[in-house]
C-alpha cells in the first residue's frame, strides 16, 4: 500500500472501505437506449467509486479487497479517478456478496434495489415485457429517485410498451 | 442505531466510521479576523463530518463513538446535517486519540497538520508572534494550500506583525 497508512488487518480495512463506499460509491443501473435490444432500452448496472488523484491507492485498495474491477481516469475530468466494476459476473460473485457481508448504511436502500435489479437479469428477467418493467421501475427508485436521469420512467415504458406491441405485431402477422 | 445495519461489534464500526471521516470529514482550522485578539486574527481548530438528512443516524453514531460534539442543522443549509466538534479540550482529549488509534489514509497530511497545530494551541505556541506564524502557517498547508481562504498568508502575516510592532511599541512607550 505505498507507504500510507490504511488499516493493515483485512477485517478492519473492509470495514474502512465500506465507510468509503457508503460515502463515495455508487451503486448504478444506467438505462441507456439500444435500438438493437427487444425492448429499446438496456439496464447497465455497475458499481464505482470516485477519488482525486490523491485518492488512487484506496482505489486500488478496492480492487484488491473485492479482487476484481480496475482503477480508471474518468472519462473527461482529468485528475479524478474511479474504481469501476461493470463486468456482470464480478457484479453477482464479488461485489454483491462483499456488499452483503459488509452492509452499507447510508446506502442501503440503493444496495437493496441494484441487488434485486442485478439478480433480477441474471434470471433473464428482462426478456419480458412485464419483467423488464418491473425492473426498470426498480431502477428509477435508487439514487435521488431517477431525478438525474436522462429520460423519465414514462419515456422508458412508453418505448419498451410500443417495441413489444410491435413485435408482437410482427409475429403475429405471418398467421 | 435505529434500525439501521451499522456494524454492530464496536471496533467495526469504529473502522467503518473511519472510512466516512475519511471521505466526508475535515480537520479544519479557520483563520478569523479578532480585532481583540493580541495578533488581529485567531486560528480555530474544528472536527465535522457533513450528510444529508438521511445520514443523521449515522452522524450520531460519530457522536456516541467519540464521546463528544454535537448533531446540527448546517447554517443557511436546510437538508444538510453536521457532526461538530469545536470544543478544543475535546479535539485534545477525544478525537485527537481516536485518529491517532484509526488512522486517516485519505486525510493523512490534512490530520498530521491539524493535529500539529491544535496540540500547538494547547502549549500556548500561539501567544508568541513567532509561535503563531508557525501554526499560521502550518494551517495554510491544509485542505488545498489555503485555496479557499479568505484572507492570504501574506495578508494574514502582515496584520500579525503589525499588530506585534504596535503592541511592542505600546509597550515600550511609558519606559
Amino acid at each position: 500500500m505505498n507507504g500510507t497508512s490504511a488499516p493493515s488487518k483485512l477485517k478492519y480495512l473492509k470495514y474502512y472501505l465500506l465507510g468509503v463506499a457508503d460515502s463515495e460509491g455508487c451503486f448504478c443501473i444506467s438505462l441507456k437506449k439500444e435500438p438493437t435490444t427487444r425492448f429499446g432500452f438496456a439496464l447497465d448496472p455497475m458499481f464505482h467509486v470516485t477519488q482525486n488523484d490523491a485518492g488512487t491507492d484506496v482505489l486500488e485498495l478496492f480492487k484488491q479487497a473485492l479482487t476484481c474491477g480496475r482503477v480508471m481516469e474518468k472519462s473527461g475530468q482529468p485528475g479524478t479517478k474511479l474504481f469501476m466494476v461493470d463486468n456482470r459476473r464480478q457484479l453477482v460473485e464479488k461485489v454483491i456478496p462483499f456488499f452483503d457481508k459488509y452492509e452499507p448504511v447510508l446506502k442501503a436502500k440503493d444496495f437493496a434495489l441494484f441487488r434485486k435489479i442485478v439478480l433480477g437479469l441474471e434470471e433473464g428477467k428482462h426478456s419480458t415485457l412485464k419483467g423488464f418493467e418491473e425492473l426498470a421501475r426498480l431502477s428509477f427508485e435508487m439514487n435521488g429517485n431517477g431525478k438525474q436521469r436522462r429520460y423519465s420512467l414514462d419515456q422508458v415504458l412508453e418505448t419498451i410498451r410500443a417495441r413489444a406491441g410491435s413485435s408482437e405485431t410482427i409475429r403475429r402477422t405471418p398467421k
